[in-house]
Protein backbone atom coordinates (compact mmCIF):
# COMPACT_ATOMS: atom_id res chain seq x y z
CA UNK A 1 0.00 0.00 0.00
CA UNK A 2 1.29 3.12 -1.03
CA UNK A 3 2.05 5.72 1.80
CA UNK A 4 2.97 9.96 2.10
CA UNK A 5 5.44 9.92 4.84
CA UNK A 6 6.40 13.22 6.16
CA UNK A 7 7.97 14.79 9.50
CA UNK A 8 6.08 17.54 11.26
CA UNK A 9 7.18 19.59 13.59
CA UNK A 10 10.17 23.03 14.52
CA UNK A 11 13.39 22.41 12.74
CA UNK A 12 15.31 19.55 14.71
CA UNK A 13 12.38 18.52 16.32
CA UNK A 14 10.15 17.39 13.78
CA UNK A 15 8.10 13.96 14.21
CA UNK A 16 6.95 11.29 11.91
CA UNK A 17 3.53 11.50 10.41
CA UNK A 18 1.49 9.99 7.28
CA UNK A 19 -0.65 11.85 5.29
CA UNK A 20 -3.71 9.74 4.06
CA UNK A 21 -5.59 9.84 0.65
CA UNK A 22 -8.28 12.08 2.47
CA UNK A 23 -6.15 14.41 3.92
CA UNK A 24 -6.01 13.26 7.29
CA UNK A 25 -2.59 13.99 8.89
CA UNK A 26 -1.31 10.95 11.33
CA UNK A 27 0.98 10.89 13.86
CA UNK A 28 3.12 7.84 13.62
CA UNK A 29 5.41 8.59 16.84
CA UNK A 30 4.17 5.96 19.27
CA UNK A 31 4.82 3.69 15.99
CA UNK A 32 8.53 4.27 15.02
CA UNK A 33 10.65 6.98 15.53
CA UNK A 34 11.72 8.99 12.75
CA UNK A 35 11.60 8.61 8.89
CA UNK A 36 14.95 7.44 8.27
CA UNK A 37 16.85 5.03 6.61
CA UNK A 38 16.79 2.84 9.05
CA UNK A 39 12.63 2.88 8.64
CA UNK A 40 12.83 2.51 4.90
CA UNK A 41 15.05 -0.64 5.38
CA UNK A 42 12.74 -1.98 7.44
CA UNK A 43 9.71 -3.72 5.97
CA UNK A 44 8.33 -5.05 9.03
CA UNK A 45 7.99 -1.34 10.36
CA UNK A 46 6.40 -0.11 7.04
CA UNK A 47 4.39 -3.13 7.60
CA UNK A 48 3.07 -1.72 10.75
CA UNK A 49 2.35 1.40 9.70
CA UNK A 50 0.25 0.14 7.02
CA UNK A 51 -1.75 -2.20 9.12
CA UNK A 52 -2.31 1.14 12.12
CA UNK A 53 -3.63 3.00 8.92
CA UNK A 54 -5.43 0.05 7.84
CA UNK A 55 -7.13 -0.56 11.78
CA UNK A 56 -7.38 3.28 12.06
CA UNK A 57 -5.75 3.58 14.84
CA UNK A 58 -3.80 6.43 14.27
CA UNK A 59 -4.57 9.78 16.15
CA UNK A 60 -4.75 12.61 14.04
CA UNK A 61 -2.37 15.66 14.32
CA UNK A 62 -4.13 19.10 13.63
CA UNK A 63 -2.22 20.49 10.56
CA UNK A 64 -3.11 24.27 11.13
CA UNK A 65 -0.01 26.06 11.65
CA UNK A 66 2.33 23.11 11.35
CA UNK A 67 5.71 23.14 9.72
CA UNK A 68 6.39 20.49 7.62
CA UNK A 69 10.58 19.77 7.96
CA UNK A 70 12.50 17.40 5.14
CA UNK A 71 10.96 14.14 4.77
CA UNK A 72 13.77 11.87 5.57
CA UNK A 73 16.22 12.28 8.87
CA UNK A 74 19.43 11.20 9.40
CA UNK A 75 20.45 11.83 4.96
CA UNK A 76 23.60 9.35 5.18
CA UNK A 77 24.67 10.80 1.42
CA UNK A 78 23.26 13.55 -0.94
CA UNK A 79 24.34 12.64 -4.73
CA UNK A 80 23.48 15.41 -7.28
CA UNK A 81 23.20 14.45 -10.94
CA UNK A 82 24.38 17.69 -13.31
CA UNK A 83 23.19 18.16 -17.14
CA UNK A 84 20.58 15.19 -17.28
CA UNK A 85 17.72 16.52 -19.43
CA UNK A 86 17.23 16.63 -22.94
CA UNK A 87 15.46 19.95 -22.83
CA UNK A 88 18.29 21.80 -20.43
CA UNK A 89 21.30 20.03 -22.94
CA UNK A 90 19.18 21.66 -25.70
CA UNK A 91 18.73 25.29 -23.77
CA UNK A 92 21.88 25.29 -23.05
CA UNK A 93 23.74 24.55 -25.63
CA UNK A 94 25.90 22.05 -24.22
CA UNK A 95 26.60 17.99 -25.41
CA UNK A 96 24.81 15.33 -24.29
CA UNK A 97 26.81 13.79 -21.58
CA UNK A 98 27.79 10.20 -22.48
CA UNK A 99 27.67 9.05 -18.64
CA UNK A 100 25.68 10.80 -15.93
CA UNK A 101 27.84 14.02 -14.33
CA UNK A 102 27.55 12.86 -10.62
CA UNK A 103 28.36 15.46 -7.71
CA UNK A 104 28.14 15.26 -3.80
CA UNK A 105 26.08 17.62 -1.51
CA UNK A 106 26.11 18.23 1.99
CA UNK A 107 22.95 16.58 3.42
CA UNK A 108 23.07 19.29 6.13
CA UNK A 109 21.83 21.75 2.51
CA UNK A 110 18.09 19.90 3.22
CA UNK A 111 15.45 22.39 4.45
CA UNK A 112 11.80 21.41 4.65
CA UNK A 113 9.67 22.24 1.63
CA UNK A 114 8.50 25.40 2.79
CA UNK A 115 11.08 26.57 5.11
CA UNK A 116 12.67 30.09 3.80
CA UNK A 117 15.54 30.20 1.36
CA UNK A 118 18.58 31.99 2.00
CA UNK A 119 20.59 34.24 -0.71
CA UNK A 120 23.85 33.81 0.16
CA UNK A 121 26.16 36.82 1.04
CA UNK A 122 27.35 38.63 -2.20
CA UNK A 123 25.51 35.98 -4.30
CA UNK A 124 24.27 37.53 -7.67
CA UNK A 125 23.76 34.48 -9.45
CA UNK A 126 21.09 32.22 -7.29
CA UNK A 127 19.11 30.06 -9.42
CA UNK A 128 16.46 27.63 -8.57
CA UNK A 129 16.68 23.71 -9.74
CA UNK A 130 13.74 21.75 -9.51
CA UNK A 131 14.43 17.75 -9.05
CA UNK A 132 12.87 14.30 -8.85
CA UNK A 133 14.47 12.78 -5.12
CA UNK A 134 14.91 9.60 -5.19
CA UNK A 135 15.30 7.86 -1.54
CA UNK A 136 17.16 4.74 -1.16
CA UNK A 137 15.68 2.14 0.68
CA UNK A 138 18.62 -0.76 1.42
CA UNK A 139 22.58 -1.14 0.65
CA UNK A 140 22.86 -1.85 -2.99
CA UNK A 141 26.73 -2.24 -4.81
CA UNK A 142 27.98 -3.25 -8.14
CA UNK A 143 24.67 -3.74 -9.44
CA UNK A 144 24.09 -5.23 -12.85
CA UNK A 145 20.14 -4.70 -13.80
CA UNK A 146 17.61 -2.00 -13.92
CA UNK A 147 15.28 -4.60 -11.64
CA UNK A 148 17.40 -4.49 -9.06
CA UNK A 149 18.33 -0.87 -9.04
CA UNK A 150 14.53 -0.20 -8.90
CA UNK A 151 14.05 -2.84 -5.84
CA UNK A 152 16.41 0.05 -4.30
CA UNK A 153 14.17 2.30 -4.10
CA UNK A 154 12.11 3.87 -1.38
CA UNK A 155 10.22 6.20 -2.52
CA UNK A 156 10.71 10.31 -4.16
CA UNK A 157 9.83 13.36 -3.39
CA UNK A 158 10.28 17.03 -5.21
CA UNK A 159 13.97 18.70 -4.00
CA UNK A 160 15.36 22.00 -5.30
CA UNK A 161 18.83 21.82 -6.15
CA UNK A 162 19.87 25.62 -5.87
CA UNK A 163 22.53 26.27 -7.26
CA UNK A 164 24.68 29.68 -6.79
CA UNK A 165 26.02 30.02 -10.47
CA UNK A 166 29.22 32.13 -10.02
CA UNK A 167 29.90 30.18 -6.99
CA UNK A 168 30.42 26.70 -8.90
CA UNK A 169 31.44 28.33 -12.57
CA UNK A 170 33.19 31.23 -11.96
CA UNK A 171 35.89 30.56 -9.60
CA UNK A 172 38.14 27.56 -8.95
CA UNK A 173 36.99 24.42 -8.83
CA UNK A 174 34.77 22.06 -8.81
CA UNK A 175 30.69 22.74 -7.82
CA UNK A 176 30.97 22.60 -4.31
CA UNK A 177 31.17 25.83 -3.64
CA UNK A 178 27.89 27.01 -5.43
CA UNK A 179 25.84 23.87 -4.50
CA UNK A 180 25.86 23.42 -0.21
CA UNK A 181 24.95 27.13 0.74
CA UNK A 182 22.35 26.52 4.10
CA UNK A 183 19.39 26.24 3.15
CA UNK A 184 20.13 25.33 -0.90
CA UNK A 185 18.04 22.04 -1.12
CA UNK A 186 14.16 22.02 0.12
CA UNK A 187 12.99 18.55 0.50
CA UNK A 188 9.68 17.41 0.18
CA UNK A 189 6.62 17.70 1.27
CA UNK A 190 6.24 13.95 1.56
CA UNK A 191 8.19 10.91 0.61
CA UNK A 192 5.85 9.13 -1.43
CA UNK A 193 6.41 5.12 -1.45
CA UNK A 194 7.52 3.79 -4.61
CA UNK A 195 4.59 1.46 -4.79
CA UNK A 196 2.87 5.11 -5.54
CA UNK A 197 4.90 5.62 -8.77
CA UNK A 198 4.92 2.48 -11.38
CA UNK A 199 6.54 5.06 -13.91
CA UNK A 200 9.42 7.41 -12.45
CA UNK A 201 9.78 8.67 -15.79
CA UNK A 202 6.23 9.76 -16.09
CA UNK A 203 5.56 12.76 -14.10
CA UNK A 204 5.32 16.45 -15.31
CA UNK A 205 7.35 18.78 -13.13
CA UNK A 206 6.55 22.21 -12.96
CA UNK A 207 8.64 25.41 -10.91
CA UNK A 208 7.14 29.00 -10.40
CA UNK A 209 8.87 31.86 -9.91
CA UNK A 210 6.74 34.62 -8.46
CA UNK A 211 3.70 33.18 -10.06
CA UNK A 212 5.10 32.54 -13.39
CA UNK A 213 5.31 29.33 -14.87
CA UNK A 214 9.54 28.85 -15.45
CA UNK A 215 10.30 25.40 -15.44
CA UNK A 216 7.56 22.58 -17.13
CA UNK A 217 9.09 19.19 -18.32
CA UNK A 218 8.45 15.83 -17.12
CA UNK A 219 10.87 13.36 -16.34
CA UNK A 220 10.45 11.44 -19.35
CA UNK A 221 13.25 14.09 -20.49
CA UNK A 222 15.77 12.84 -18.46
CA UNK A 223 18.57 11.67 -20.50
CA UNK A 224 19.76 8.62 -17.92
CA UNK A 225 16.56 7.50 -15.85
CA UNK A 226 16.60 6.73 -12.85
CA UNK A 227 17.38 2.89 -12.80
CA UNK A 228 20.04 3.76 -14.91
CA UNK A 229 21.20 6.07 -12.31
CA UNK A 230 21.03 4.12 -9.33
CA UNK A 231 23.31 1.30 -11.31
CA UNK A 232 25.47 3.42 -12.66
CA UNK A 233 26.25 4.86 -8.88
CA UNK A 234 26.41 1.60 -7.83
CA UNK A 235 29.41 0.88 -9.52
CA UNK A 236 31.36 4.24 -8.00
CA UNK A 237 29.78 4.28 -4.05
CA UNK A 238 27.76 1.98 -2.67
CA UNK A 239 24.43 3.00 -1.88
CA UNK A 240 22.68 2.89 2.14
CA UNK A 241 19.29 3.38 3.28
CA UNK A 242 18.80 7.11 3.39
CA UNK A 243 20.76 8.61 1.09
CA UNK A 244 19.42 10.64 -1.66
CA UNK A 245 19.44 11.18 -5.47
CA UNK A 246 18.89 14.62 -6.99
CA UNK A 247 18.18 13.41 -10.55
CA UNK A 248 18.94 16.69 -12.38
CA UNK A 249 16.21 19.59 -13.77
CA UNK A 250 15.22 20.28 -16.54
CA UNK A 251 15.25 23.68 -19.05
CA UNK A 252 13.94 27.03 -17.28
CA UNK A 253 16.42 28.16 -14.79
CA UNK A 254 17.70 31.39 -14.78
CA UNK A 255 21.16 30.42 -16.62
CA UNK A 256 19.39 29.93 -19.42
CA UNK A 257 17.77 32.93 -19.73
CA UNK A 258 18.42 36.16 -21.80
CA UNK A 259 20.26 39.34 -20.28
CA UNK A 260 19.25 40.14 -17.77
CA UNK A 261 19.01 36.64 -16.20
CA UNK A 262 15.92 36.75 -13.27
CA UNK A 263 18.21 35.34 -10.70
CA UNK A 264 16.97 35.16 -7.15
CA UNK A 265 16.97 37.96 -4.31
CA UNK A 266 15.33 37.99 -1.30
CA UNK A 267 11.37 38.73 -1.45
CA UNK A 268 11.60 35.96 -4.50
CA UNK A 269 8.44 33.20 -3.95
CA UNK A 270 9.49 29.72 -5.17
CA UNK A 271 6.58 27.02 -6.20
CA UNK A 272 7.65 23.71 -7.27
CA UNK A 273 5.03 20.69 -7.93
CA UNK A 274 5.48 17.35 -9.29
CA UNK A 275 2.50 14.68 -9.90
CA UNK A 276 2.12 12.63 -6.92
CA UNK A 277 4.74 14.13 -5.20
CA UNK A 278 2.87 17.31 -3.87
CA UNK A 279 4.03 20.96 -3.73
CA UNK A 280 6.93 23.71 -2.13
CA UNK A 281 6.84 27.09 -1.72
CA UNK A 282 10.02 28.92 -0.49
CA UNK A 283 9.92 32.52 0.28
CA UNK A 284 13.69 34.28 -0.70
CA UNK A 285 15.77 35.94 2.37
CA UNK A 286 19.30 37.61 2.40
CA UNK A 287 21.60 35.58 4.64
CA UNK B 1 44.73 19.67 28.18
CA UNK B 2 45.38 18.30 25.35
CA UNK B 3 43.52 14.82 24.45
CA UNK B 4 43.75 12.31 21.97
CA UNK B 5 40.09 11.12 21.92
CA UNK B 6 39.09 7.77 19.97
CA UNK B 7 36.58 5.25 18.96
CA UNK B 8 37.07 1.47 19.73
CA UNK B 9 35.00 -1.43 18.62
CA UNK B 10 33.46 -3.17 15.91
CA UNK B 11 32.32 -1.21 12.87
CA UNK B 12 28.88 -0.02 14.04
CA UNK B 13 29.57 -0.84 17.43
CA UNK B 14 32.58 1.77 18.50
CA UNK B 15 32.45 2.76 22.23
CA UNK B 16 34.50 6.70 22.47
CA UNK B 17 37.92 6.35 24.65
CA UNK B 18 40.49 8.46 25.53
CA UNK B 19 44.54 7.28 24.95
CA UNK B 20 46.68 8.72 27.99
CA UNK B 21 50.40 9.87 27.37
CA UNK B 22 51.82 6.82 29.11
CA UNK B 23 49.74 4.42 26.51
CA UNK B 24 46.77 3.39 28.38
CA UNK B 25 43.98 2.99 26.75
CA UNK B 26 40.52 4.24 28.96
CA UNK B 27 36.36 4.05 28.35
CA UNK B 28 34.56 6.88 28.13
CA UNK B 29 31.42 5.28 27.69
CA UNK B 30 30.13 5.88 31.27
CA UNK B 31 30.92 9.24 30.77
CA UNK B 32 29.95 10.64 27.02
CA UNK B 33 27.84 8.82 24.68
CA UNK B 34 30.10 9.09 21.65
CA UNK B 35 32.89 11.12 20.69
CA UNK B 36 30.73 13.17 17.96
CA UNK B 37 30.13 16.73 17.05
CA UNK B 38 27.66 16.94 20.01
CA UNK B 39 30.88 15.83 22.66
CA UNK B 40 32.86 18.63 20.37
CA UNK B 41 30.86 21.20 20.58
CA UNK B 42 29.91 20.83 24.39
CA UNK B 43 32.79 22.37 26.72
CA UNK B 44 31.34 20.99 29.83
CA UNK B 45 31.31 17.23 28.70
CA UNK B 46 35.04 17.83 27.76
CA UNK B 47 35.34 19.58 30.68
CA UNK B 48 34.01 16.25 32.43
CA UNK B 49 36.82 14.30 30.31
CA UNK B 50 39.71 16.04 31.59
CA UNK B 51 38.41 15.49 35.30
CA UNK B 52 38.06 11.92 35.35
CA UNK B 53 40.91 12.02 33.49
CA UNK B 54 43.12 13.96 36.31
CA UNK B 55 40.80 12.00 38.93
CA UNK B 56 42.31 8.64 37.45
CA UNK B 57 38.90 7.30 37.80
CA UNK B 58 38.33 6.05 34.27
CA UNK B 59 38.68 2.34 33.81
CA UNK B 60 40.96 0.88 31.23
CA UNK B 61 40.35 -0.96 28.38
CA UNK B 62 42.71 -3.86 27.14
CA UNK B 63 43.58 -2.45 23.46
CA UNK B 64 44.64 -6.34 22.15
CA UNK B 65 42.75 -7.17 19.46
CA UNK B 66 40.86 -4.40 19.50
CA UNK B 67 39.96 -2.45 16.36
CA UNK B 68 40.18 1.68 16.34
CA UNK B 69 37.38 3.17 14.85
CA UNK B 70 36.89 5.79 12.45
CA UNK B 71 37.74 9.03 15.41
CA UNK B 72 34.48 10.89 14.84
CA UNK B 73 30.92 9.59 15.04
CA UNK B 74 28.09 10.88 12.46
CA UNK B 75 30.58 13.17 10.31
CA UNK B 76 27.67 15.53 9.24
CA UNK B 77 29.95 16.60 5.99
CA UNK B 78 33.17 15.80 4.96
CA UNK B 79 34.45 18.39 2.67
CA UNK B 80 37.68 18.02 0.28
CA UNK B 81 40.85 20.88 -0.70
CA UNK B 82 42.10 19.92 -4.17
CA UNK B 83 45.83 21.18 -4.94
CA UNK B 84 46.66 22.33 -2.44
CA UNK B 85 50.38 21.84 -1.49
CA UNK B 86 52.73 23.61 -3.44
CA UNK B 87 55.50 20.39 -4.00
CA UNK B 88 52.08 18.78 -5.42
CA UNK B 89 51.52 21.56 -7.71
CA UNK B 90 55.36 21.76 -8.72
CA UNK B 91 54.96 17.76 -9.68
CA UNK B 92 51.89 17.78 -11.23
CA UNK B 93 53.54 20.70 -13.36
CA UNK B 94 49.46 22.35 -12.91
CA UNK B 95 49.24 26.02 -11.58
CA UNK B 96 48.79 27.29 -8.09
CA UNK B 97 45.08 27.85 -7.71
CA UNK B 98 43.81 31.09 -6.83
CA UNK B 99 40.93 30.29 -4.54
CA UNK B 100 40.62 27.03 -2.74
CA UNK B 101 39.14 23.96 -4.71
CA UNK B 102 36.59 22.57 -3.25
CA UNK B 103 34.66 19.41 -3.44
CA UNK B 104 32.29 17.09 -1.39
CA UNK B 105 33.16 13.50 -0.04
CA UNK B 106 30.71 11.07 1.24
CA UNK B 107 30.88 10.54 5.10
CA UNK B 108 30.18 7.14 4.49
CA UNK B 109 33.86 6.63 2.65
CA UNK B 110 35.17 7.09 6.37
CA UNK B 111 36.40 3.94 8.19
CA UNK B 112 39.19 2.87 10.56
CA UNK B 113 42.52 3.70 10.66
CA UNK B 114 43.67 0.40 10.25
CA UNK B 115 40.51 -0.99 8.06
CA UNK B 116 40.83 -2.70 4.80
CA UNK B 117 40.93 -0.55 2.00
CA UNK B 118 38.50 -1.93 -1.30
CA UNK B 119 40.32 -1.08 -4.87
CA UNK B 120 37.10 -0.81 -6.80
CA UNK B 121 35.91 -3.06 -9.08
CA UNK B 122 37.36 -1.96 -12.79
CA UNK B 123 39.76 0.31 -11.03
CA UNK B 124 43.37 0.94 -12.10
CA UNK B 125 44.27 4.10 -11.02
CA UNK B 126 43.37 3.65 -7.60
CA UNK B 127 45.99 6.11 -5.53
CA UNK B 128 46.58 7.39 -1.85
CA UNK B 129 46.34 11.29 -0.63
CA UNK B 130 47.88 11.40 3.16
CA UNK B 131 45.93 14.57 4.39
CA UNK B 132 45.83 16.88 7.53
CA UNK B 133 41.85 16.17 8.66
CA UNK B 134 40.43 19.08 10.56
CA UNK B 135 37.15 18.19 12.53
CA UNK B 136 35.21 21.73 13.16
CA UNK B 137 33.98 22.18 17.15
CA UNK B 138 31.49 25.02 16.09
CA UNK B 139 29.05 26.01 14.09
CA UNK B 140 30.34 29.19 12.04
CA UNK B 141 29.36 31.09 8.64
CA UNK B 142 30.90 34.07 7.01
CA UNK B 143 34.01 34.54 8.95
CA UNK B 144 36.22 37.59 9.16
CA UNK B 145 39.19 36.84 10.64
CA UNK B 146 41.92 33.61 10.90
CA UNK B 147 41.27 33.66 14.89
CA UNK B 148 37.71 33.06 14.41
CA UNK B 149 38.22 29.94 12.13
CA UNK B 150 40.91 28.18 14.66
CA UNK B 151 38.55 29.01 17.07
CA UNK B 152 36.02 26.52 15.26
CA UNK B 153 38.32 23.94 15.13
CA UNK B 154 38.10 21.32 17.88
CA UNK B 155 40.85 18.85 16.81
CA UNK B 156 43.11 16.76 13.55
CA UNK B 157 43.60 13.51 12.82
CA UNK B 158 45.11 11.63 9.88
CA UNK B 159 42.94 10.74 6.28
CA UNK B 160 43.57 8.89 3.64
CA UNK B 161 41.88 10.39 0.86
CA UNK B 162 41.77 7.96 -1.56
CA UNK B 163 40.72 8.23 -5.16
CA UNK B 164 40.24 6.86 -8.69
CA UNK B 165 42.22 8.55 -10.77
CA UNK B 166 40.44 7.24 -14.10
CA UNK B 167 36.45 7.57 -12.14
CA UNK B 168 37.38 11.04 -11.28
CA UNK B 169 39.61 12.80 -14.24
CA UNK B 170 38.74 10.07 -17.42
CA UNK B 171 34.58 10.23 -16.98
CA UNK B 172 32.33 12.78 -17.57
CA UNK B 173 32.06 15.49 -14.65
CA UNK B 174 33.35 16.14 -11.06
CA UNK B 175 35.17 14.39 -8.86
CA UNK B 176 32.32 12.46 -7.29
CA UNK B 177 32.94 9.31 -9.04
CA UNK B 178 36.57 8.73 -7.64
CA UNK B 179 36.21 9.93 -4.38
CA UNK B 180 33.44 7.97 -2.79
CA UNK B 181 34.02 4.53 -2.84
CA UNK B 182 33.54 2.40 -0.35
CA UNK B 183 36.50 2.98 2.51
CA UNK B 184 38.03 5.31 0.44
CA UNK B 185 38.76 7.71 3.72
CA UNK B 186 40.53 6.26 6.52
CA UNK B 187 40.86 8.48 9.10
CA UNK B 188 42.04 8.65 13.01
CA UNK B 189 43.99 7.14 14.49
CA UNK B 190 42.60 9.74 17.14
CA UNK B 191 41.18 13.47 16.80
CA UNK B 192 43.93 15.54 18.71
CA UNK B 193 42.28 18.41 20.49
CA UNK B 194 43.61 21.40 18.84
CA UNK B 195 45.36 22.80 22.03
CA UNK B 196 47.29 19.84 21.34
CA UNK B 197 48.26 21.10 18.29
CA UNK B 198 50.53 24.94 18.45
CA UNK B 199 50.89 24.85 15.08
CA UNK B 200 48.94 22.84 12.27
CA UNK B 201 50.90 24.09 9.72
CA UNK B 202 54.02 22.67 10.97
CA UNK B 203 53.69 19.24 11.28
CA UNK B 204 55.48 16.72 9.18
CA UNK B 205 53.59 13.90 7.15
CA UNK B 206 54.52 10.87 5.43
CA UNK B 207 53.22 7.68 3.92
CA UNK B 208 54.68 4.53 2.84
CA UNK B 209 53.23 2.00 -0.08
CA UNK B 210 54.86 -1.36 0.72
CA UNK B 211 57.53 0.24 3.32
CA UNK B 212 59.26 2.28 0.45
CA UNK B 213 58.46 5.95 1.53
CA UNK B 214 56.42 7.88 -1.11
CA UNK B 215 55.09 11.37 0.41
CA UNK B 216 57.60 12.97 2.65
CA UNK B 217 55.90 16.75 3.28
CA UNK B 218 55.45 18.64 6.08
CA UNK B 219 51.59 21.27 6.18
CA UNK B 220 53.85 24.36 5.78
CA UNK B 221 53.61 23.13 2.21
CA UNK B 222 50.10 24.03 2.12
CA UNK B 223 49.28 26.98 -0.22
CA UNK B 224 45.60 27.85 1.73
CA UNK B 225 46.67 27.51 5.40
CA UNK B 226 44.04 25.33 7.72
CA UNK B 227 42.78 29.25 9.23
CA UNK B 228 42.19 30.58 5.39
CA UNK B 229 40.61 26.96 4.83
CA UNK B 230 37.60 27.30 7.27
CA UNK B 231 37.15 31.34 6.64
CA UNK B 232 37.12 30.69 3.11
CA UNK B 233 34.94 27.54 3.52
CA UNK B 234 32.46 29.62 5.85
CA UNK B 235 31.34 32.27 3.29
CA UNK B 236 30.43 29.33 0.90
CA UNK B 237 28.30 26.83 3.42
CA UNK B 238 28.03 26.79 7.26
CA UNK B 239 30.33 24.37 9.13
CA UNK B 240 29.11 22.53 11.94
CA UNK B 241 30.52 20.50 15.05
CA UNK B 242 31.79 16.86 13.46
CA UNK B 243 32.32 18.32 9.92
CA UNK B 244 35.49 17.05 8.46
CA UNK B 245 38.08 19.08 6.44
CA UNK B 246 40.76 16.96 3.88
CA UNK B 247 42.81 19.71 3.81
CA UNK B 248 44.78 18.33 0.33
CA UNK B 249 47.79 16.22 0.16
CA UNK B 250 51.57 16.68 -0.98
CA UNK B 251 53.64 15.47 -3.44
CA UNK B 252 54.46 11.62 -4.22
CA UNK B 253 51.03 10.37 -5.05
CA UNK B 254 51.06 7.40 -7.45
CA UNK B 255 49.43 9.93 -10.29
CA UNK B 256 52.96 11.89 -10.52
CA UNK B 257 54.82 8.61 -11.03
CA UNK B 258 56.41 8.11 -14.30
CA UNK B 259 55.11 5.50 -15.56
CA UNK B 260 54.41 2.92 -15.27
CA UNK B 261 52.32 4.39 -12.25
CA UNK B 262 52.64 2.82 -8.82
CA UNK B 263 48.91 2.47 -8.67
CA UNK B 264 46.95 0.26 -5.39
CA UNK B 265 46.24 -3.15 -6.10
CA UNK B 266 45.02 -5.86 -3.95
CA UNK B 267 47.95 -7.16 -1.34
CA UNK B 268 49.38 -3.92 -1.24
CA UNK B 269 50.31 -2.23 2.43
CA UNK B 270 50.08 1.89 3.03
CA UNK B 271 51.22 3.23 6.41
CA UNK B 272 50.32 6.59 7.16
CA UNK B 273 51.81 9.02 9.97
CA UNK B 274 51.43 12.49 10.46
CA UNK B 275 53.86 14.17 13.59
CA UNK B 276 51.02 14.04 17.09
CA UNK B 277 48.40 12.60 15.25
CA UNK B 278 49.33 8.51 15.30
CA UNK B 279 50.08 6.28 12.55
CA UNK B 280 47.86 4.18 10.25
CA UNK B 281 47.95 0.96 8.45
CA UNK B 282 45.54 -0.57 5.28
CA UNK B 283 46.03 -3.45 3.31
CA UNK B 284 44.33 -3.14 0.26
CA UNK B 285 41.81 -6.05 -0.97
CA UNK B 286 39.44 -6.87 -4.15
CA UNK B 287 35.92 -5.33 -3.97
Amino acid sequence: MAMRLLRVGPAGGERPALLEEDGTLRDLSALVPDVDGALLADPAALDRIRAAVGARVLPALDPSGLRIGPPVARIGKMVGIGVNYHDLVAEMRVGVPTEPVVFLKAPDTVVGPDDTVLVPRGSVRTDWEIELAVVIGRTVRYLDSDEEAMAAVAGYAVANDLSERDFHHGRAGQWGKGKNCETFNPLGPWLVTADAIPDPQDLRMRLWVNGRLAQDSGTDRMIFPVARLIRYLSHYMPLHPGDVINTGTPAGVALAQPEPKPYLRAGDVLELEIEGLGRQRQELKDA
